[in-house]
């Protein structure tokens, strides 16, 4: 490994004089990052016993502890085996103005699950792929990612482990799983290189030299000062959008929809009963089988969602579902990366989520609204694209509703709403603000249904200006994804 | 058991048109719930196989998922373990204005580990005292709390349970547990009504008949909408202040204390160095046992918190603590218990926590600042009290500095921060604005030590004249107790 962020060996009081002057800088630069927001990830990773929790210590060891956090999401025991492979680390970013330091993240955790083949060579390349859209994401969305792998020979590896074990007080830090890391030290060398090659082209990663405690606490103290001085100077960064090409369905305009599907007060019955026994008989199967269920659910204000949802939830054991309702964000969740409230609501494998409104907010209300910039929303198309497949390669089944209705029915179900005291409630000023926008967002939804439907986790427009046939319409899809998930047919 | 919430058991017919109209009743009711912020707690206890799952959909059935959520917080893996025994039911509280269900709670976790003999019966006695102070104090902070229990006889259960295990659908959901409650069937029975005896004054238990599925649908609709009613009539209820014995420490008033004690640059650089050793080698036993440690800051603005706990701080491996800064409360925490926002803030056992700012909070800025009436705070000397005990009883260390400094000294180091670029951030208006309000906090702050200087969670007043001393000696009183904790000395 090519070691570098190095500034030169020196005398040994001359690095201990750096340290003192980059802890300097760095506890003034805490400050400046509060003024500005900027959020920083500090991800240190390396050999086991390579001194990662030593080196953290040093960095913060100035620092205000309000403002900087260490988590060690990789080893939390038995989360990630029920969650997407980023889960832990996507849940774990920090808030605008805060520092976290990853010990051990993302990449040993793929390391270690590929060689203990407890993944396949293609999964494997599939989280080097998501490795690389995660951290281009958290840098088009401003983060500040610095990427520290701190490197030892396997003789002191040997050394360092040996001393650990000959003192009972230390010994139980060596686990077998760093034991058998040292007998497989060649192979681990090789993947981990290999690894960061892979990862290295968005964000850069500086191999630091372990054996030397002084001189690797000097270079990343150095590495990350200079990290924040470059952004502080240049202004919080915000990518610009791009192009990959997901297989995508062709979809409709909204415009083409035929909206007349209706169905009878009887047929609706016997069906609705016959398919939300059936649906409840696949739930039993999702949850023995441990598949995650995503089902997302937008569409125009009085479409019907609701009374939608409900009719999927009926047959459903409460212990395996959840119906997350998504409202304005709150503070806590601006001060974030987008996705991040959604990545902390994902559902457990083996249970059902169904999202009401979701991470498409982002190419309407706030695309429409002003609330991100040009570059955040035409960038999102393809960042949602990419957290999906994530989330379809954790082997979730994720489906998207689009409730459609015509802009008559819409208000005539306002007025409904209007006149109907129960129902008041369900009838905001806001809504009658959007209806006013009815074409502005009618052009953002088409063009959001034309680059996210892909293959993996595709839209259903739902033609709901008849309640019943949509509600019919949604469980038949649903059970057909689960029947074709679980490898059943009816 | 006797079976109450019952309204005569009628005709078939009947029974199918009352939950039609309690239903309807219920639906109209949860827009009013929204309207008034009421949060709601169905908890749902019984036998395996008595149908807890079934009941709770047949509830929520006609009600808008956005406003409800079940959750079986039993039964989430491995989670209990490391968390005290009411930290996933605290924590999955609703919001106000939302009803939450729990399928199954803290009466089968303790009555199924004190039956498997995981916890000593001294152990269940503690769990039931804790019981009747979360539920006492969800009832004063206005959560309206309905407590069902399914019943059904042995006969019953075994045909159910056989039934489950005859069709390969459905086998997987009857456990090894379950079979074990069967074989113990009076064993469980006893139990449970003892329970139930002991924790039904502050708030009732309803047997309902788990053997009639319609007549338990409508009873425990019944239940819900007379309960709901019966808030709405009455408004959001506020406990009064009451006074339980705890075993005090008895601690000086704050102008008694004397503010003189300083250390010499020389000592204190030797003994902070002796001191953070070995809490370094204390933090590592501590892991090693899973004890939990949670250190509790709270003191004068610029009285020197901050760098206080950087030393704490400084010796412990970063994997094992976090560090929490407590600002206002979000609107997502403000809609819930005030406890609420600490119970999620745990650590895990082995783990410390240091809180800069505590839930003392509710008896000095919330009283003063008027955010919480004057029996909400007058209850929280109590509360807080049986809340660290919970804590105390998982067999967490809490330790509680209050850091001290007079009027003059603040002034000083105001001054000294408004002087200097790189401390000004640090020093806000609201700071100038307490500061006047000194005279109120002190006789706050000095009712707040007399009455919640427990012997199992002590405050310790920390003389921070001299910032050198009082970090050594809160370094000395952390160790003492982590020596004790560990049963080591020096």
């Amino acid at each position: 490994m090519k070691e570098n962020g190095k500034s030169g060996e020196g005398g040994k009081a001359s690095v201990k004089e750096e340290i003192r002057t980059y802890r300097e800088r760095l506890t003034m630069q805490q400050m400046l990052i509060r003024e500005k927001g900027l959020p920083i990830i500090v991800l240190v990773e390396g050999w086991a016993a390579a001194g990662k929790g030593m080196l953290i210590n040093e960095l913060i060891s100035e620092l205000d502890p309000r403002f900087f956090n260490v988590v060690s999401p990789a080893i939390k025991p038995n989360r990630e085996e029920r969650y997407p492979y980023l889960y832990p680390y996507a849940c774990a970013i920090p808030e605008n103005g805060k520092i976290m330091f990853y010990d051990s993240g993302w990449m040993e955790c793929a390391v270690r699950k590929f060689l203990r083949r407890e993944i396949t060579k293609e999964q494997y390349k599939d989280r080097i792929r998501s490795v690389n859209e995660f951290e281009r994401q958290l840098r088009d969305g401003g983060y500040i990612l610095l990427k520290i792998f701190l490197d030892i020979s396997p003789e002191e590896q040997h050394r360092r482990i040996a001393l650990l074990r000959s003192d009972r007080e230390t010994e139980w830090r060596v686990s077998e799983e760093d034991i058998w890391q040292h007998g497989e030290y060649d192979l681990f060398r090789e993947t981990y290189e290999e690894f960061m090659e892979k990862t290295g082209k968005t964000v850069e990663w500086h191999v630091l030299n372990g054996e030397k405690k002084k001189t690797s606490v000097r270079d990343a103290l150095k590495l990350l000062v200079g990290a924040i001085d470059k952004a502080l100077e240049e202004g919080r960064f915000c990518g610009k959008p791009f192009k990959e090409s997901f297989p995508l369905r062709k979809m409709p305009k909204l415009s083409e929809v035929d909206l007349s599907p209706c169905m009878e007060e009887d047929e609706y019955r016997d069906e609705l009963k016959r398919l939300q026994k059936r649906l409840g008989e696949l739930h039993n199967i999702i949850y023995r089988k441990k598949i995650p269920v995503i089902l997302c659910y937008e569409g125009w204000d009085a479409a019907g969602k609701g009374g939608n949802i409900r009719r999927i939830a009926r047959p459903l054991d409460p212990r395996g579902f959840d119906v997350m309702p998504i409202a304005s964000p709150e503070p806590h969740e601006l001060a974030r990366q987008y996705l991040w409230r959604f990545w902390t609501r994902l559902p457990r494998s083996g249970h059902f989520c169904i999202f009401d409104r979701t991470w498409y907010g982002r190419v309407m209300v706030e695309r429409l609204e002003g609330f991100c910039s040009e570059d955040d929303w035409k960038r999102a198309y393809n960042e949602i694209n990419e957290f999906e497949r994530q989330l379809t390669d954790w082997g979730a089944v994720v489906i998207k509703f689009w409730i459609q209705i015509d802009a008559d029915t819409q208000l005539q179900r306002f007025n409904d709403r209007q006149n109907t005291p129960e129902k008041q409630w369900k009838l905001t000023e806001e809504d009658w603000r959007n209806r006013e926008k009815w074409p502005q967002y009618e052009e953002a939804i088409d063009e959001m249904l034309q680059k996210t439907s892909t293959e993996n986790a595709p839209w259903y427009i739902i033609e709901s200006n008849d309640k019943k046939y949509a509600r019919i319409r949604t469980l038949k899809i649903v059970i057909e994804a689960l029947e074709k998930a679980c490898g059943e047919h009816m």
